[in-house]
């Protein structure tokens, strides 16, 4: 089986570090007990859930414009020129016990709130438009100086990058977070156990369906 | 709202034309009286199910092993030095009512059998798992020559893969792909209608849902 996709190599880093987004570029901080990024933490944890059959969930590949291709004799073709684009989704997709489970990783240095400088328009309308579909959406965050883990559902975050426009708002408070989050503990097996809040937000969905 | 992800540019076909498959080469092949690929024409159709709200459906990015990247001042950064990866999983995935569905597209010159070798083992073993989470998993198949477009319930690909090693098989016979799969007519909105083949399993899946 593999299970080593995409494999955590340096590549995603280096790209995480291109991006128009101060906040983003400090993904590439190694934490400190554990010597893992936010999103190698994420891709181990798919990896386990992949093993034990509870969920097949990957990270998408980068999206790379490509403008020149070498093809040397008997050897591999080798790209000599392409561009980062700018995905038009989120990073993460996949299945969870028959549900449709799509989400965002960020993490910020901040204390107090999350900047929605991290987001992409793009990421946010297509979390609208899988929400319309019943999928279930949210995004995961990591406040590193805090050394804190939440799974904000998709619809919080949608609530606050409208209010960008209407209220001038930049950022989700750390309070609104702690109300309307779920708190993710850092473990072994798996790294980092998201689908635990998975479950309850389909839960909550089960209660009330249009809340 | 984003529709063009990826947008079928170039670098998708060229790098169809790198893997070590002499069948998907022919990928390339402008069809006649559309002058569209059938990635294209899957693409399309995407575009379209997305626009209208029936689906939420993506091609993933190739995925690239970047090895060598330039930071020109002031322009965008520059790939230099990359590889291609053989992909861990299909090419297609998203949410359509709530289901998840996850496929391949492919196509063959071949008129009497579809050949196995378009396939990686990567992707069955990516099927089977999402099979296991209860997602709807097919592939687009085309016959080129005979230009009849079909949807194969990803058991009967699996089914006949495991063949290879117990009975030698090498193909999926066309008779067998008439009698198990859902055959698409191309249209124009969208261009190919493959969701009517989804309704059909996800119907079938609820009057016997282990058969």
């Amino acid at each position: 089986m593999n299970i080593k996709y995409p494999d955590g190599s340096s590549y995603d880093s280096n790209h995480n570090s291109l991006q128009n987004n101060s906040d983003q570029q400090k993904k590439k901080t190694i934490f400190g007990d554990r010597g893992m990024t936010l999103e190698e933490e994420i891709n181990q944890s798919n990896d386990y859930y992949r093993i034990h059959d509870i969920a097949v969930i990957y990270k998408k590949p980068v999206p790379l414009q490509i403008v020149k291709v070498d093809y040397p004799k008997r050897s591999k073709a080798v790209v000599k020129e392409a561009y980062f684009r700018q995905p038009s989704t989120t990073d993460y997709n996949g299945i969870y016990q028959g549900k449709y489970v799509d989400f965002e990783a960020k993490e910020t240095q901040n204390k107090i709130s999350f900047p929605l400088k991290n987001f992409h328009s793009h990421q946010i309308e297509h979390l609208r438009s899988c929400l319309k579909q019943n999928g279930i959406c949210f995004v995961i965050m990591r406040f590193s100086v805090l050394n804190e883990y939440y799974v904000l559902p998709a619809s919080i975050l949608i609530k606050y990058w409208d209010l960008q426009t209407s209220e001038g708002k930049k950022s989700i408070p750390y309070t609104v977070i702690k109300q309307n989050a779920i708190e993710i503990k850092p473990g072994f097996n798996p790294v980092l156990p998201y689908l635990a809040a998975c479950d309850e937000m389909i839960q909550k969905l089960k209660e009330s369906p249009h809340g």
